[in-house]
């Protein structure tokens, strides 16, 4: 399988093969690929990529096979629901797959079968993120009135998800029917998603976008007229309180008291009823070498120390809406949650 | 006069040469030297450097060049009171004394007079903002408990100042009275003086410090029980509205969220009693290739556009205290500051 090197953007467009589970999960945790529900898709297909190159000899090879895949996927980068969503989904399909054939003798022609069986479920899953990002954009589109100046955060966009985007999806939706004045799209240190795919992918597509800085947002909001404040999600709990991109927690605490609409776009697969709050959501720490250099380059003194949580928890009491593919959740809570899911 | 470029801060040591008060205001332009009281200071000496290097033939010319002088290097940085306050104070001690001396023949021992009072000028400025510094800094060290976690944005430090500093002039004195646990550093972009500067001071002052992206801020407030915010400030009105580093205006936001205080240290030329509210501060507009670019290298599209506000304001309501040279104002009004100053 060919993953587009997202580190690379929009400088070069290159690709990385990965032939096996482990490769995927490597391209996962080095952010070659990122994007909640895009990771989700992605590690599906290194499931199924898994077993298309690999030749197990009895179901109990096979079976081992496959947990040994689902576990270094599930390993790669702890937040991103999605992932196990996926992984738990098209493991469930193969290992089901197994229990019905467990008695029949191990062949060939039964393995084809398991291996087609598994790359549709990846296809499926794919295929569902591509209507959800569809479903979601159509329904929060309306929720911007006319000639709406957006802020967002990171890239929750077709770099991000299978189809058009969650967030950004909304914004090209909005932007069909004449509501986006300007989107102002938050740099998103210290990767800089926001800088390299939602300005790259905002301009593809002729949206109006400004770069800014992570902390001119309060600044903009409040001078240059922000209507509302969309961003995506990595993680969200059963009473509403969304992990995602580092910074989303801030703009949610400049959004309330600049009396605008935050909202977050995320499809089902990004809720985790285990979680039963925020405080449940396992936040990733990623090297502080990547706050201390930029694109290799030293930006603090040698032996710095530095922070580096990738993401941070929003609480639901801040989210005015959250907008899934199975209608828009105002009033944030568990019970309203529980009754849309 | 040679000045420290900071632009290049911490990875390299090295000097500009400045001859004349042109040359002294590009320095400042480019950001060879930021930081408002530092402005001041190197704004004076460029304006001493540049008789010291001339000669004029009468008092006309005398006043001609000075007056030429003072224009340039008030055009170099819109924002920085200090700035003005320095010039307006050396170029009314200087034409003070042409007034005096105007009936007498113009000569060269006249001139020298002239030049060494202004010399002396530049140098009483210097002395006046290292004074102010320590008092400053005594009395806003009194504001902090044992072991208090402390945020900071930008560099309002001995490199942005002639002394120790105003916020981490603070902070080192609140360091040696064991009073700082940790100091958690925004890198501000897009200059980046919180990784470069800021960081470099607190190492070589070894007060316990970590680096954080702009967007962490929220996020390390909540959880790693900041106690305070301490901010610099590059102007404020006659209510206490101030003009600070691009990213304060957030940080107040989110200081008033968490409920901990934030602090605005800063000596007397930093206010302007023309400015009724902070509506009326001039904010400097920059080139959005310093957003576009980190280090020479681009970070965003080609064609990108960019903001790039290099301050913002904080109102008043937001400001817990504003801890000055003469005392500290807490509930910050146009009453109590007019008192105090």
């Amino acid at each position: 399988m060919d993953i587009l090197d997202q580190r690379v953007l929009p400088y070069k467009i290159a690709y990385l093969k990965a032939t096996s589970a482990a490769q995927t999960a490597k391209a996962i945790k080095d952010m070659v690929v990122r994007g909640a529900p895009l990771i989700g898709c992605t590690a599906a297909y290194g499931y199924a990529v898994e077993l298309n190159n690999r030749n197990p000899k009895s179901w109990g090879d096979t079976k081992k096979l496959l947990a040994q895949s689902a576990k270094v996927l599930k390993n790669s980068r702890p937040t991103a629901v999605a992932l196990f969503y996926a992984i738990d989904d098209i493991h469930y399909c193969a290992m089901n797959f197994i229990d019905k054939h467990k008695n029949e003798k191990f062949n060939r022609e039964l393995l084809n079968k398991l291996r087609r069986l598994i790359n549709n479920c990846a296809h499926r899953i794919y295929k569902e993120d591509v209507s959800a990002n569809n479903a979601l954009a159509s329904l929060g589109a309306k929720l911007l009135k006319r000639k709406s100046n957006v802020l967002t955060v990171c890239n929750a966009g077709s770099l991000a998800t299978a189809g058009i985007g969650t967030a950004l999806g909304i914004i090209y939706k909005a932007h069909k029917q004449g509501k986006i004045n300007r989107v102002y799209v938050c740099e998103t240190r210290p990767y800089l998603q926001g800088s390299r795919l939602t300005m790259f992918e905002l301009m593809q597509n002729k949206v109006p976008c400004f770069l800014i800085t992570d902390n001119m947002s309060a600044h903009i909001i409040k001078t240059c007229k922000i209507d509302a404040i969309i961003v995506g999600a990595d993680a969200i709990a059963s009473n509403g309180d969304t992990a995602n991109k580092i910074g989303t927690y801030m703009l949610a605490i400049l959004a309330k008291y600049h009396k605008i609409p935050f909202y977050v776009a995320a499809p089902v697969p990004t809720f985790n009823f285990n979680f039963k709050t925020g405080a449940d959501i396992p936040i990733e720490e990623r090297s502080p070498d990547e706050v201390c250099f930029i694109k290799n380059i030293r930006i603090a003194p040698k032996g710095a120390k530095a922070r580096h949580p990738a993401f941070d928890v929003t609480p639901a009491k801040l989210i005015t809406a959250i907008i899934t593919e199975k209608g828009i959740i105002t009033s944030v809570n568990r019970k309203n949650i529980s009754k849309l899911l």
